[in-house]
């Protein structure tokens, strides 16, 4: 009964007009996002047809992951939180930081995002094939999981950090950290799974390419790395200061 | 009647020693970014000839972009706003935010500069061609500018973000999201239509080269997509607190 | 007997729940740092097996560093202090700012951290070698120390710069700046020396490649670099108001 | 008489322990900065003998010129005002913001850092030349003249945006747009001039280097460009609030 009367409460503060502005603000973000990260693979593989094999176009893709992630993030963040990504999502709700309902919301918001930003990438430039996330042929699709879900790790711990006041000044930077995070991460992983650490994205490219070879690489590990990092860091490396144990009862609304 | 005295005091406020400053930081801020992205264009050609086809140069050009539009936004963010590009002070205008004298006046100010500084790249580098923007041959006119129009709404979205007080501390990494933003889209778009989202910069470009072939998508594109971004910031996704719909009816100044 | 009594009094400040969190920053911080160092120079020489000669490559690397060092000593920033490296500790130790006990446990945390990051890198990525770093064949251990010594005085006196509250609005952008002089570094220096600045990034590469040749060079180099640089901070360029010259009988907590 | 007297006054204030403390960050922080621009250029080298006609080479060069004059800038701002290059001092003189003895003490300790940071380079380096600045053949001493003004004129606009505390918030990223300016500059002019937009740096090149072809293009250029920035910004773009128009007869000590 309390249960059904949360659910509820959730579901309605999930429709309220500064709600739907935040799957708004996820929608363009994650377009945004995805639209120069999907973009520069395509770019890259215009210019050299066996791009992933050179260490040039890994420097775009990577660069464009950075700058358009930060960009991204940077757009959203006072609106939505700036997620950009199931993956954030699904830590904060991990960690009881948003209700179920919002999430979903989240979710449904950050993939169309990504399947509009693949879908004109394809249309505009003709004859180009959407590059959908792969992994390299002598890894495992277990390897390619723990690799992404580490990854995953290294960044959500960063949204968590970036989204923190307790950091101070540190916060004004937070949206560039995070794209540089992405961006570093790519460098490390991209010849070897991608370096997706996005759901969204992967299932973008994915849905427009026609290829979901692999797909549950890139959505169980990432999951699995955000809900480690975020519960990492609200449990023991940055404990709020109040002990508010049982957390999951009470909501802040999407504004998070 | 009112209109007419409503114009001439828009007309009047547009030659204050303010606004004409404006116009000069705007001049000089769209040189000095017409000057480091065109520049890195003729750079890479010069290296490698067939420049259009290496992802090196692809990112020589996107890091030139993105680093040097966010210093043009940082020196003239204070004085004139730090528009640089044509498509944001449309924008501007379209959400009423400043009037159409001063627009004018701004345009002016942003093309002559990106005029300047193609004819002082042409000059000095003596035999080298200033490269205009172009589409890859098998993309339509109408793609490229769906493409650039998408770009220039990321960019402008970013802009609008950028400059709005209500973001707190992320207002002091503006000028960098903006640029960062920038070198993104031309990462995703470089090959196909060079991803300018600048009519200024393609402008310059086309009359020192000589060749205005496509021009129009270089301006229909990033104009839509600029007013889009704009309409859908000030209206939707971060309407002002206060709820003055007929805001066209009043005037902020230059300083904006 | 007051010695003994420090010593124990700062041991009991190292195993503090604030100070085990420090440790636990330092480890993640390290490893998400190593994490993209490292694993771009394995993508880097998969994807081009003379990675070492190629300019792309080194680009690739010191982005990875730059970024990856950035967003590292963002997350540790306010928890552990954001050394992400033990030279850092050992400039803090040599300059009175943490105690022996503490630096010890930063040691230990760092090393494993990296010793970490290269091993999920090997199992990963199947059967590519993690790459050591390595001084050029003309070079003598002696030059490459010398070397890394001076990249790591660079390195570790914009640490000292980006942690002191005394530069105002500048702390906000502390992080990235480090990140910054790490990535140009390892530009300058990366095909001589490799440009570690890091002797735990150097000794979990070592250990996973199983190749100690030259290890020292990446210890001597940046301890002495480190401690040259704290030191002149402290005590020349940026003195402390209150001159407490005998600091070392004091302690400050491992929360620097 | 009261000439003598402001000259002596202006000397006894360039020797205190304050003024002591710049030079010693000017010495520090452009050694820091040519040793990651200098010796990006010979790793370049190293690994591309042929790197002067590389895209991917002037990429590494550009980055490092970014990364490394951020960093530089960052560390020596609070202490000396960041210059870094005497063409900033020279800006600073001609507009009365430091008295011309203090200036002379900044040259000579830019100087000496950056003759410091390439004799370093060439003995650690064992057999690599450092490598000068240098013009393209088609190109005249002139004209690189006119490009290297022109570079320099938006760096030093950029670093007087950046040291204007009427700014507010956007002080904290100064540092980094400085770099990032110089970077794009780089991008542009890297073929054709080198892109120096810094005295010091080509004093220190081509005293190691032996090779003085052309030094007077690196010098009157970037000293004419930086004149005209300074003056610019500081009469009409951002003219002060109190009209102090004979300031040259006050002075503001070294800290500036």
């Amino acid at each position: 009964m309390a249960t059904r009367t949360a659910f509820t409460t959730h579901f309605q503060q999930s429709v309220t007009p500064n709600a739907l502005r935040s799957y708004l603000a996820e929608f363009i973000s994650t377009f945004i996002f995805v639209l120069a990260a999907a973009g520069s693979a395509v770019s890259s593989r215009k210019l050299m047809p066996d791009a992933r094999s050179d260490p040039a176009s890994l420097v775009a893709v990577a660069v464009a992951n950075a700058f358009g992630l930060a960009s991204a993030v940077y757009i959203s963040a006072s609106v939505s939180g700036g997620h950009v990504n199931p993956a954030v999502t699904f830590a904060k709700v991990v960690g009881c930081h948003i209700p179920i309902p919002t999430a979903l919301f989240y979710w449904i918001s950050q993939m169309l995002g990504s399947v509009m930003a693949c879908l004109i990438l394809k249309v505009v430039t003709v004859n180009q094939a959407v590059v959908a996330h792969a992994i390299a042929p002598e890894m495992t699709g277990f390897g390619a999981s723990i690799l992404e879900a580490v990854l995953t790790f290294g960044l959500v711990f960063t949204v968590y950090t970036a989204r923190d006041p307790r950091h101070g000044q540190l916060v004004s930077t937070g949206p560039l950290a995070i794209g540089l995070m992405a961006g570093a991460n790519v460098l490390a992983a991209g010849p070897f799974s991608g370096g997706s650490m996005n759901p969204a994205y992967s299932f973008g490219a994915a849905a427009i390419s026609g290829s979901f070879k692999n797909q549950a690489v890139y959505w169980v590990g990432p999951l699995i790395g955000a809900a480690v990092a975020g519960l990492l860091y609200d449990n023991v490396v940055y404990p709020p200061l109040d002990s508010d144990a049982s957390r999951c009862g009470g909501q802040d609304g999407p504004r998070v």
